[in-house]
């Protein structure tokens, strides 16, 4: 295998290195690291035809490589094989200001692409909070922060290049802003993590960046009042653009971390986007929405420094417990009717305390969905099995409410248990494509489905 | 098959009347009427479990058929066998306003719905024109006037409930108002015009009735600078609720029709609709915008009967055309990118001139679809092949501008021939999804391929 894929594609795009391996071997999950027998670094939409078709007859798993920062394993060569490496396709391809759409190669990160089409006063939204590449994003359907007003990766592809398992090129969508013509591939391959076929480019929508932002904050007693509260300000209509629980364990952590002094109370984080009168509007009915509802240290930011400093306790929150020494962290991602979130957030919380483990409660909570993250000594098999029960009593749990196991990160690895629960009969139809579409199994197998 | 279907059903729910057989050969559009042997009317899951199983045991067609409002044949048996009337399906399931969420059987229409939730506040805006039923809405991806602020039926579908051909029943979502887990078969089966399953639920998200709507109207000198105008206010990032073309042609048979005097020039009508200030602001906002851009007659109305005077000519032009004696429409549904729209437009209106047909050109421009409809006689074959090759032209060239033949009618019969060219392989894979989903061919054969 290694001699036909150097002479299909040159020395220079295939690595055994040791170091190379050992990075495509992981992603910033807690799943085990596996290494690929090879990477292959692909400069353009005929390298990755060649790979799979190579792949193809020898029946050699290819799992899709980013910028590893996914969640679920989704990166995780667990069958071994090829680990195709996408920095070397990370181009604009077309850009059209004028229709709100930008045609990019998937190596590209969130990132750069902005850095590519702010200056002509245009943004892509979506962010994950990970500098994530493009084409991990629709992979696993991510969204973030901002999904309560623009919604997730699915809802900003308009088109995608992809290379079917036999090598076949195929476009899923078109360049027109909605359409009714034949089957929808766009969604389709959207959140398919790689296992339909590989994607080599992605057009997406763009949208106006807002003329003024303002942050604010605000606290309540309990994390369920939180969620009430979030359901408060989305039954009014009003379109913030990102509006986000934090629990009181997680400003703790925060505080000591980086020597902050927030109120370590269970908070909302809003902000909001847009035209100056009518965010303006916005942040003063929204600030009246919550004192009604009895919070407390309502807090306003109007200049990007004042909003950074703000919203400090929501960014560096991650960042906050994975510094805890001897620890990993492993969480849930559930996503419920919003009726049903506080109900949710206090049963999160709740476990959180049963557990005994340091963890923190927090999420877009305009969206109905939320995290856990629970902290373990992975050699330290009651904790292991303590985080483990915590994330499948949420996942459960959260199917049982009609919600899913996951908003965000995908099913990788940790979701396939509750594939079944989750769909019934209409895995088996999921599968089946999955045949239909990979008949030998090469791509990235072992996602989603066991 | 009769004996069968009664056996299973009861006589009270299948029908062989030469009346229903009439109605259920037909919709809409000009497309032969063909009657079905049998109309069925289902009052729950099973007994459609039960019709799809004797269909697939003795491998009859099964055509759905909702409300008979569709554009493109969907719902006319072309294969005979069995129409699948869901009059007797149009309860509500499941409301939940505090999630802004409805599960409703797919028999209930558009005004049905609406008037159910519209008393707590909430509205479903999506508004193709005619009552449709909310199954065959999902069925085409229907979309319409308001697509421009809440997209289409596919990014309002949170769950289907779908009868599969062989019996098994499936959902394709769940409550949570995103997800990333599995495949998306919820965008899959919505646009799939009842040839991959049988829609039985449908869980749809509602929104707030906005507190206030302003109507506007003005006119340009050419139907490209109403395309351009409409450009403009996208660019400007204002929310339009609607934003519709009318040419003047158009104009002039509504006058024709309904004795009205408006002006008859190439119209832009909006509304605005959201809190009071903000709409205000928008409205103020866009007059400011196309009187800048040299518009003429820009009018306002804020109540609801000046609103319903000023919108006339949109709303009653397709009526208008259908009354021309001796002629039946036809009609394109292209969509492109929108830096194409105004070149479009312009052939679009000059193909009409060139065919010499009546016909106006009209649409959701802020979506980049656009309608022309034109009149001709249907027993005079030059006029009959003058109103084919004007459709073909224009979805030809949508599609060679990076759009689609059909942005919100579905392809259904008349755009089958398009859908080579538009989708280029991706067509085989949906044809193999096709047959893996439907290996007999019984789900409403003969619709989107040939």
């Amino acid at each position: 295998m290694k001699e036909e894929l150097i002479e299909s594609l040159g020395k220079a795009k295939v690595s055994q290195s040791e170091s190379e391996r050992y990075r495509h071997s992981r992603d910033e999950s807690s799943h085990p690291f596996i290494e690929p027998d090879f990477v292959v670094f692909p400069e353009n939409v005929e390298d990755v035809v060649k790979v799979l078709r190579l792949a193809n007859e020898h029946v050699v798993p290819v799992t899709p490589y980013g910028a590893g920062s996914g969640l679920e394993g989704q990166a995780i060569p667990i069958n071994k094989g090829i680990s195709l490496n996408f920095d070397r396709m990370n181009k604009v391809i077309e850009f059209s200001p004028e229709d709100l759409m930008i045609t990019v190669e998937p190596g590209i990160t969130r990132l750069q692409l902005n850095e590519y089409v702010n200056k002509h006063g245009l943004y892509f939204p979506i962010d994950p909070g990970a500098d994530a590449s493009i084409g991990g994003m629709v992979a696993t359907n991510a969204s973030g922060t901002t999904a309560v007003r623009y919604g997730s990766m699915r809802d900003q592809v308009l088109d995608l290049e992809v290379v079917l398992a036999n090598g076949t090129v195929i476009h899923t969508g078109s360049k027109a802003k909605k359409s009714s013509s034949g089957y929808h591939l766009n969604g389709l391959i959207t959140g398919s993590e790689g296992t339909l076929g590989v994607i080599t480019k992605v057009t997406v929508k763009l949208h106006g960046i807002p003329e003024k932002v303002i942050a604010a904050r605000c606290t309540f007693q309990t994390p369920g009042e939180c969620a009430e509260a979030a359901q408060v300000v989305l039954a009014s209509g009003i379109q913030v653009l990102r509006m986000e629980l934090v629990d009181a364990e997680s400003i703790k952590q925060v505080n000591e971390y980086g020597n902050y002094s927030f109120p370590e109370e269970h908070s909302l984080f809003f902000e909001f986007a847009g035209a100056p009168n009518i965010v303006e509007e916005e942040a003063t009915v929204v600030e009246e929405l919550m004192k009604e509802l009895g919070c407390n240290n309502w807090e306003r930011a109007n200049s990007s420094k004042e909003r950074a400093d703000l919203w400090k306790a929501r960014h560096e929150m991650a960042y906050a417990f994975k510094h805890i020494k001897g620890k990993v962290s492993t969480g849930s991602d559930s996503c419920v009717p919003i009726s049903k979130l506080a109900e949710m957030v206090v049963f999160g919380r709740e476990l959180l305390e049963q557990s005994g483990l340091i963890g923190g409660v927090f999420g877009h909570v305009g969206d109905g969905n939320f995290h856990t993250i629970a902290m373990y000594d992975p050699n330290d098999p009651v904790e292991v099995e303590k985080a483990e029960y915590t994330n499948e009593q949420i996942a459960m749990k959260a199917i049982n409410l009609g919600g899913t196991c996951t908003g965000e990160h995908g099913v990788g690895l940790g979701k396939r248990k509750y594939q079944v629960t989750e769909h019934g009969d209409a895995l088996e139809l999921m599968k089946s494509m999955k045949t239909l579409m990979d008949p030998k199994g090469i791509l990235n197998p072992g996602k989603i489905f066991y």
